[in-house]
């Protein structure tokens, strides 16, 4: 059974003993779980995660002292930028995150696609949404770091970015192998509902990106993300241990 | 623009000019797409898919054409055997199903592991349910092949499945590298939500099936199957062209 583990974005230096305010809804959670003073939690600060216990609650409020660092690393060994793209159906961002979470992703960059058609005025509103639903798969999945989610950004950022090691999932009808992983930082991207345009992924060929394929099936916008993490963990899974 | 495409369950052999019956709910999408005597369609067949064109329709009914085999295979070249747990929440079945269709699981077996709680006496409906699904998510994705659901198996079952190479998704803290895949028929498998039992797995350790990380985090079962069946397919297609 695991500890009850929070996220706290606490600036200060942790120490063994200091106090933690923790925020109002964690403070609910805690009577929701039945939790007094003393009861033993994990907090995930800005610098790692830390064994605390509980040193008061009250109404709305709870503090935590921490006890000693975890000193565990679940982080992938490589940077890994997940490129998503926008889409017409902005819930599908929704259901993706948590996986994308679970799966490593370090950064979490929204990519304005010719065919992403998103509600615009809507992407505001979700991005405070998904900045929570990333807090929650963090709690969950025992994560390390909060993978950064980046305010959107047009296409063309696409055709600058600056790592060296970067995928696009596309279909491709040769018989061209997918490109081995190099233990370096790593961006993937993927088309929206609508794909792709070749315009688009002529531009990102020529930038340097290279093209990775999944099978030769048609795939839905919504099951590119968790497919491509799987590919990275399994090939990072399988180099040799440095 | 791809075409309407109908999965049809037509067991005779088929040839050109043969005329071909459509079931009575592919009739009424017809009606809502609009499209009359003479439009192109695609059925997918037992036997691989066809170009058709439709001869007649009419109320709840509808007739399509043969025209010529589309000559198309996007089926993995080797057998993919998706051995899926039974899980407390059967809707997360529902919702990963699609992506394990795309992703090409060419066989989808139900497992009933220690931790997996399901509701026996929901699962037979929900059964229809899979299917379904698994016919849409091949009419989209493009299958040329339609994988088949079986009936649930209780555990011991893995224990002797009749494939040389098996996966078991497994968070292992060893620095053991992942297997490579060879081009032969996989099995693969992971926990319910509660995960698998440490008695499971040494059983099926001992029985050949090889675990498999995908990171250091804790994944949800949801984000299993895509997750396992994008390693699966990013491998494979890193193989050497035959």
């Amino acid at each position: 059974m695991s500890l009850p583990r929070f996220v706290v974005p606490w600036t200060e230096s942790p120490a063994e003993n200091a106090l933690v305010p923790l925020g109002p809804e964690q403070a609910r959670h805690l009577g929701v779980l039945r939790l007094g003073p003393g009861a033993a939690l994990e907090l995930l600060l800005p610098s790692g995660p830390w064994r605390a216990d509980l040193a008061e609650t009250g109404k709305g409020r709870a503090t935590a002292r921490l006890v000693a660092p975890l000193g565990e690393d679940r982080e992938p060994p490589i940077p890994l930028h997940a490129c998503l793209p926008l889409t017409a159906q902005l819930s599908l961002w929704d259901d993706w995150l948590p996986g994308v979470v679970e799966l490593g992703a370090t950064l979490i960059q929204p990519v304005l696609y010719a065919r992403s058609e998103p509600d615009i005025r809507r992407i505001e509103a979700r991005m405070e949404r998904w900045e929570r639903i990333v807090v929650g798969a963090c709690e969950q999945s025992h994560r390390t770091r909060i993978p950064e989610l980046r305010s959107p950004v047009p296409f063309r950022a696409l055709l600058e970015w600056p790592i060296p090691q970067r995928w696009v999932a596309y279909e491709l009808a040769t018989g061209q192998a997918n490109p081995a992983l190099k233990p370096e930082p790593l961006a993937f991207t993927h088309g929206p509902e609508g794909g792709i345009t070749e315009g688009e992924f002529e531009a990102l060929a020529a930038a340097g990106w290279q093209p990775v394929t999944l099978g030769r099936s048609i795939l839905r916008a919504a099951t590119c993300p968790s497919a491509l993490l799987g590919a990275v963990q399994y090939a990072l899974g399988s180099l040799p241990s440095p």
